[in-house]
């Protein structure tokens, strides 16, 4: 068996969950876009309904199917991308609750599907997705006469609290939602931390149930063990790997494992990343391939079959950093090529 | 339909395979591993099986299943890894060629599957994967007593023609091997650019199949339209994205388009990418996100439903360059999400 091992913890997923539930005024939902955050939309969302989750969140319709054929029909599944065009009889199909971000797509939701639930995103000034206050103005009694599910924005800067952007796009949410009976949503897992003036009526946690920053509380949820294809005995001096850009400085120890590039481990994270077995650190040597990475393991009193790459000592924001981005992008890259197996939960 | 769509040209994979397979002496395979550069091994190696390949290479046993149920039960699979521990049931049904690497290897597949066609990888300098010259001295007539069907070796350098590299590890490649009688091979894209020396009897290319430097003169095989979910005006000074990182200099059109880097598309890549509509070029602004990325389409005269990102102006090693890493990383990290579409081929 050459493949990687990883190992997806759904106890601390629901556990995520449960705390930031704790630290959430109102229904607090599950962000489960992008295949759960590279986890498992299915076993994961199973796992985060038995937890008590009731609202989930998409990016597309496409991903709402995958989700209700693993969940049960009352759970609502809002759709972040909203109606687009030829989405209509998906969301129809799978109950599926578009967040609409235009006229154009207010339009075509009432339209098409003419008394099915639907929620308005609204842009509160991160530029990207939702109404702009003066599309809203002239739209919002229209949506609200047709008692939408929620109305939401989304904040651009939530991760840095200090960010004067967090309390702008608060008091323009307030101007554009103050007085209504719609329930409202703005904070994601940043927004939950930022405290209760962010919570409105519901908040949708991501990347904070997936153990990645800023939720700095969450329990690791990956592990991620790879097998040693062969080990072999470098003469300092001499050089490993691709354009031969490592040189043993000592004679060396050096293992080839069975991941890389291909598995989502970013080719540019390699010069900062270790492995780890027992606890001991063993650094990436030379460039990672493809399917492959080299790492020195002479310090090992032992070699074992396999090293750890995503572990408690070196999690998604510390990979995220060797790699020059952020623990999100860590998670979406997990590879296919791994077997996966799951903690806990109902998968 | 908020996904993005990505169109996979199978008659420009079986064309590179020809016009490699021209420069070649003797036999030309195929390179499918990580699910064909992440273009589908199935589809692909139906392609190339219809084009005339008959030798195929996969990184895992696993991935030979996967190549196995898509073609006829003739064609030859080699696995790079060799024989892992726990392939035996694996290699046999699936009538896979291991490559063995080390002498542990070599034992485990001559006790297990005794009489089990096997291939012999060597170590020639890039220690990575393979033999060693002095493990390879002390069992090369043990394992020359059962008729290999391959003996091999990878180059470190290849993909620069004038490195030092290629020659000494053509030599050492010559050294272990002279004068037997069982088949070589050496060169994958850029040993078969080196010329006829590094051919030996079977060549293996990979990259150049799918598009990818250093074969320069490969037709483009993948294209990737990407659907607008809304345009926006954005006034001049007003930011995009998160982290506010872009402002408008001026007032501006900005699409938000249906795709991020949980599709593949790195997060790093976003300051230098463009998006393209009618030849018009279009470039990122702000952060690239999960599931979108913000694009300045003011200079369009219309705006289409979709926008490219990978097409004849904006290739993989484009994508590439701009996120730091090189095609083949382009490639495998395409994603999960896309809709496929399989031009030509019998996909």
């Amino acid at each position: 068996m050459a493949v990687a091992q990883l190992s997806i913890d759904l106890t601390a997923v629901a556990h995520n969950w449960r705390t930031l539930a704790a630290k959430s005024q109102g229904e607090t939902a599950a962000v489960v876009k992008a295949d759960a955050y590279g986890l498992g939309v299915a076993p994961v969302g199973r796992a985060l309904a038995a937890a008590g989750v009731r609202s989930f969140f998409v990016a597309a319709a496409e991903e709402g199917v995958a989700l209700r054929s693993a969940i049960d029909d009352a759970a609502r599944i809002f759709v972040f991308s909203g109606h687009m065009d030829g989405d209509k009889n998906t969301i129809a199909a799978a109950g599926l609750i578009p967040l609409v971000n235009s006229a154009d797509q207010l339009l075509r939701q009432l339209e098409a599907l003419p008394g099915h639930p639907f929620g308005v995103q609204l842009d509160t000034g991160m530029n990207r997705l939702g109404m702009e206050p003066e599309e809203w103005a002239s739209l919002r009694d229209i949506a609200l006469g047709q008692s939408p599910q929620l109305i939401m924005s989304h904040l651009a800067c939530a991760d840095e609290p200090d960010h004067p952007m967090n309390a702008q796009q608060l008091n323009a949410f307030r101007t554009m939602t103050d007085g209504i009976s719609a329930p409202r949503s703005l904070a994601a897992t940043g927004g939950v931390l930022l405290g209760a003036d962010y919570h409105f009526d519901l908040t949708r946690p991501g990347v904070g149930l997936y153990g990645g920053a800023p939720y700095m509380d969450a329990r690791p949820v990956v592990e991620l063990d790879i097998p040693i294809i062969q080990t072999r005995l470098v003469r300092a001096g001499e050089t490993v790997g691709y354009g031969n850009s490592w040189t043993a400085k000592r004679d060396s120890l050096i293992a080839t494992i069975a991941a890389g590039y291909a598995d989502g481990l970013h080719r540019v994270m390699g010069p900062k990343t270790q492995l780890y077995a027992d606890g001991v650190s063993c650094p990436v040597v030379g460039r990672i391939s493809m399917d492959m990475i080299a790492v020195d393991v002479t310090d090992l009193t032992a070699v074992p079959d396999q090293l750890q790459i995503l572990n408690a000592d070196q999690g998604v924001d510390d990979l995220a950093a060797n790699a020059g981005t952020i623990g999100y992008e860590i998670l979406t890259s997990l590879g296919q090529r791994y077997g996966r197996s799951y903690v806990g939960g109902q998968a």
